[in-house]
């Protein structure tokens, strides 16, 4: 069966889109550490992100390099974080998360809300930056 | 002046190393959030890790690849997990993480202690796993 990121990848179920290119794809978490918390998988279905092929994680990470710059320029962050964990979904997952000014890096508990709406307007301005 | 980190690769200050090829460093975290919590490096001193060019943290990570492979195969885990943050040393560093079953991923606070022979011995355990 399919897992729920190759089910978004293919449009099945919704999701805040970043970008996408022949091999990877970017959307928004809906249960965002920080503002703009965004995760970037590669197409193909490897559980384990050691697990890829050295040149599906190359260019997995020089695809994350470009949406992370793009947040860092959309959303004024200190600078964005990376982490790897993986084991909920088995679809490998790099999840990208603005660090802002004064806040604490990753913040696992005590997540931000953001409306339907203001979801919508991160998105955009991401993809914006990335023009 | 250089980084604590040039300063490890340089042998100016000790080490738990792990390994190193022309353009990276591996070595354990003093501080570990888990048995066997290891530090990846280029040895270029760049601040933010996606300041990297393409092919450095291509390389990177594929040098990450190998040492968590490594890490995985000595000591049991579950899988080996991966948070990029840097802001405490400004020189880029991947904290490879390794998971165990029953625990917590990523453990902030109330981080195990070892002694330094027990840092010695996971230290050569994961290096013989890399022969």
């Amino acid at each position: 069966m399919a897992t729920i990121f190759t089910r978004i990848i293919e449009g099945e179920l919704p999701c805040y889109k970043i970008a996408e290119d022949e091999h990877h794809f970017a959307f928004l978490d809906i249960n965002p550490m920080s503002k703009g918390h965004t995760l970037v998988v590669p197409k193909e279905e490897t559980d384990y992100v050691f697990d890829l092929k050295d040149e599906r994680l190359q260019s997995l990470m020089t695809f994350a390099k470009k949406i992370a710059h793009g947040i860092d320029r959309a959303l004024g962050t200190v600078r964005t974080g990376v982490i790897v964990e993986g084991l909920e979904v088995p679809h490998a997952h790099v999840h990208l998360i603005p660090i802002y000014a004064g806040k604490k890096s990753f913040n696992f508990s005590n997540r931000p809300k953001f409306s339907k709406e203001e979801m919508e307007a991160i998105a955009a301005s991401i993809r914006d930056s990335l023009q």
